[in-house]
C-alpha cells in the first residue's frame, strides 16, 4: 500500500511554517507498514492542487492532504477535491451542528460563512475535530482514499489518532506489520550513544536500529518489520535487552514518555514530595514537572529566586555564601535546595543556580555555567555543569539535568 | 523567476527528519523575491528523483535539491542529475584536496569512496562546505539552474548564505522586491480577527495580507511586492495604518517580537519590577519572562504554590479565603497578586489560580477555568477566563492571557 502526502497553504511555500504534518503523519504511516513515497506542497491555488491530486491518483493509494479547510475563501482543498473527483459537495448538517456548538459554547458569535466548513464530498467519511472546526474527512474514490485534514497540528493530530489509524488499520490487507520501540536516553551525548551501539546501527534486514537526537537526549529507535506482531515484538526485545546492557543508567524512558513523566511517576511511587528553587532555569523546571497530569500528588512548591535578594529572603541563602563564593556556586545551589526542602516542608529540594547568558558571565565564570543540587532526608548531592548553546537552550539543558539527577537519587531509593 | 525545492532523501519519507530545508530555502527566496511554487520530497531512487527534476524543468527557473550528496551508494543525487540532463560527472581535483584536508585535520582515517563527493557534472560551479565534505553545487542547465546543496540543515544554511544567495543576487534579473511585516496579535480569536480584516484578506495584486494562527495569537503577514522597497515598505506601511485603526489594542508586536520580549521592554521603560504568584500555570509565565536576556532587570521573583497549605504559608492567602471561596477564585488570585508584590517589594505583582486539567474540575469550577489577577501601586484588576485545550495548552493560554494583561497596564501607564 502507498501513500503520498500532499501539503496545502501559501504559508509553507513562503517558508513561514515548517511543514512538520509530513513527518507526523509518515511516521504514522511507517508504523501501520504503509511505504510513503512522496511528500509534496502546493500553495492555495487551485489548478496546482488539481494537478496534485491528479498526479497522486497516478502513483499513490492514499493520497493524505493538510490544510485548506479552513472557513476563509483561501481555503479552498475539499472544493478542489471535489471538482478533481467530480463528487460534489454536500451540507452536512450534523457538522454544521457541531460548529454552531462549538461557538456557542465559546459565547462567541458565528460568522454564517464558518458554515462552509460543513461542505463536504458526497459519501465520504468525517471526524469531528476537538480543537477546532474543520472536520477530518476520508473520501473513497475509484479504489483509492483521498484524507484531508486540518492544516494546524494540534487539530490533525487528534483526528488522525483517534480516527484515521484506526480507520487505516480496519481498511489494510493484513500482511507484514511494522513494531518500533524508542529508547530515550540522556546525559550522554550522541557521538558516545553512536559509539556504543555502532553495530546496531548498521543492521539490515527485517529489524532495524536508528539513532534520533534531541537537545538533551538521544533517542534508539528499534523497528521490525515481520508477519506477525508477536515475532516482530521478539526481534525488538532481544535488541533492546542489548542496549539496555551498555547504556543502562542513561536510559530514563521509551516510547512516548518525557524525562518529567517518569521521574514524577518515580516520586509518586515512592512518595516523595518535590519542591525546587530556580534561579537561571526561570520557572522551567517547575513548569516541566507541572506540566504532567496528576503533578499536584508529588510537587508542592517552587520559588524562583532571580536575584540575590530574594535568595536571602526568600531562600535563606546566608549574605556570607553569596559574598565569599557568589550566587553561583556549589554552596548557594546547596543552600537553594536544603532550604526550599525546609521551607515548604518536603522530602526533596532541588536548587539551581547559573548563568543562562548571553550576558552575566564573569571572568571565572562563564555562560553556560550551571550548579545543581538535590537535598533530601537521605542525603545531599551537589553538581557542577557547563553547556552549551544560546539561552533557551541552556535553561532546557539545566532543566534536563536537574530532572535527571532526580531520577538517578530515586533509582537508588527503589 | 519560479523556483521548486525537491528534497531527497527516504529517512524524510520516514518521518525520522522534519524537513526545515524546504521552509528555510523558501524564506530565502521570498527575501529575493524568487516565487517558491512547490516543495517535494523524494527517497534515495533514481527514477523518482528523475521525474521529480524533469518535472521541475517543465515549471521552475530554479531547482533546488537538498540531500542525497553524501558517500555512500545510497547518495544519486549528483548521478542522477547527471543523467537526467546529460551532462557527465567529472572528477574535480581541486573538491578530492579539500576532502583529504578535512581528514587530514581531524586526524580521522579517509575511505577512498569519500571521493565520489570530488565527482560533480562537468561545467557546474562548486562551494566549499565548512562543516562537512559535500560541497554545494550549481548546475547551469538550459536556461535553467539546478542548485544542490547537502541535506544537513548545519551544512546546507552556511552554503546557502555565503555563496548561492550572493550567486542568485547576481543571476537575478532587476525587478520586483519583497517586502513583509507581520502584525501580532493576542486577546481575540482568529475568527474575529478575520471578520475585522475580510476585505484586507482579499487583497490580490502588488500587496497581500495573510493571516497565521498559533497557539494564544494571530499574525497579520502583509507581503507587497514592487519595483522598489520603499514602494514596498509605503504599501504595507498604509495597510499596517488600517490593521492598527481597526485593531490597535489587540496588537502587541511585530515580526519576530513575542510577546513576553514586548512586555519585558515595558516594564524596563517603566521602571517597574515584577513578580509572579502561580499556581495553575505552574512557573509557566515566569520561565517564559525569564526566557528574554535581560530579564533581570525587571524580573524579581516567582513563587509556585502547587497547594493550598503553600498558598497560605509562602503567599500569605487567608485560610478564609480558600474556604468561602476556593483556591480557583477572584478573591484567591487577588490575594496572590497583591501578596507576592508585598512580600518580594516589588511594584507589580501578578497572580494566577485555574483548573489546568485534566482532573480536578467540580461541578462549578470546570477545567480551563484560570483566574488571573494583577496588583501594582496604582490599581488592582483581577479577570476571569476558560480556556479549551489540553493540560499544556491551557497552561500556555493562561500564561499569554497574564502577559497580555500586564502589556494592557503598563500601556495605561505611558
Amino acid at each position: 500500500m502507498k501513500a503520498e502526502i500532499i501539503s496545502i497553504g501559501t504559508e509553507v511555500l513562503l517558508g513561514h511554517i515548517v511543514n512538520t504534518n509530513a513527518s507526523y503523519i509518515s511516521r504514522k504511516c511507517a508504523e501501520l507498514g504503509i511505504d510513503v513515497y512522496y511528500h509534496s506542497t502546493v500553495g492555495d491555488n487551485e489548478s496546482r492542487i488539481r494537478a496534485a491530486l491528479k498526479r497522486g491518483a497516478l502513483r499513490s493509494d492514499i493520497i493524505f492532504t493538510t490544510g485548506g479547510l479552513g472557513p476563509t475563501v483561501d481555503d479552498i482543498t475539499l472544493s478542489t477535491v471535489s471538482k478533481t473527483t467530480d463528487i460534489r459537495l454536500v451540507h452536512n448538517k450534523e457538522i454544521a451542528y457541531e460548529i454552531k456548538k462549538y461557538f456557542t459554547r465559546r459565547h462567541l458569535p458565528m460568522q454564517k460563512e464558518i458554515l462552509r466548513q460543513a461542505r463536504i464530498p458526497q459519501g465520504s467519511k468525517w471526524f469531528k475535530n476537538n480543537v477546532g472546526t474543520a472536520p477530518g474527512v476520508i473520501i473513497p474514490h475509484e479504489k483509492r482514499l483521498i484524507i484531508c485534514l486540518p492544516g494546524p497540528p494540534s487539530e490533525l493530530q487528534p483526528i488522525m489518532e483517534k480516527n484515521i489509524i484506526p480507520y487505516l488499520k480496519k481498511y489494510l490487507p493484513v500482511k507484514s506489520i511494522i513494531q518500533s520501540k524508542s529508547i530515550k536516553l540522556t546525559g550522554l551525548p550522541e557521538a558516545r550513544v553512536n559509539a556504543k551501539v555502532k553495530d546496531l546501527l548498521r543492521l539490515s534486514g527485517h529489524t532495524t536500529v536508528g539513532i534520533y537526537t534531541r537537545l538533551g537526549e538521544v533517542e534508539l529507535k528499534i523497528t521490525s518489520k515481520e508477519r506477525t506482531r508477536d515475532k516482530a515484538l521478539r526481534n525488538i526485545g532481544k535488541i533492546e535487552r542489548t542496549i539496555r546492557n551498555r547504556l543502562s543508567r542513561f536510559i530514563y524512558g521509551v516510547d512516548n514518555e518525557t524525562l518529567e513523566e517518569v521521574t514524577g511517576k518515580m516520586l509518586q511511587k515512592s512518595r516523595c514530595i518535590l519542591s525546587v528553587a530556580e534561579s537561571c532555569t526561570g520557572g522551567l523546571v517547575a513548569h516541566r514537572l507541572t506540566n504532567v497530569s496528576g503533578s499536584s500528588k508529588y510537587f508542592e512548591a517552587g520559588i524562583i529566586a532571580y536575584n540575590n535578594d530574594i535568595k536571602i529572603s526568600q531562600l535563606w541563602v546566608s549574605p556570607k555564601i553569596l559574598k565569599h563564593h557568589g550566587a553561583v556556586s556549589k554552596r548557594c545551589a546547596l543552600s537553594m535546595a536544603r532550604n526550599i526542602k525546609r521551607i515548604t516542608s518536603t522530602d526533596i529540594g532541588i536548587g539551581l543556580t547559573g548563568i543562562a547568558g548571553p550576558k552575566g558571565a564573569t571572568k571565572n565564570k562563564p555562560v553556560g555555567l550551571v550548579y545543581i543540587a538535590l537535598s533530601s532526608f537521605r542525603k545531599e548531592t551537589v553538581k557542577g555543569f557547563f553547556f552549551h548553546g544560546k539561552r533557551e537552550a541552556i535553561k532546557f539543558l539545566a532543566s534536563q539535568a536537574a530532572l535527571d539527577l532526580l531520577r538517578k537519587h530515586l533509582l537508588k531509593l527503589k
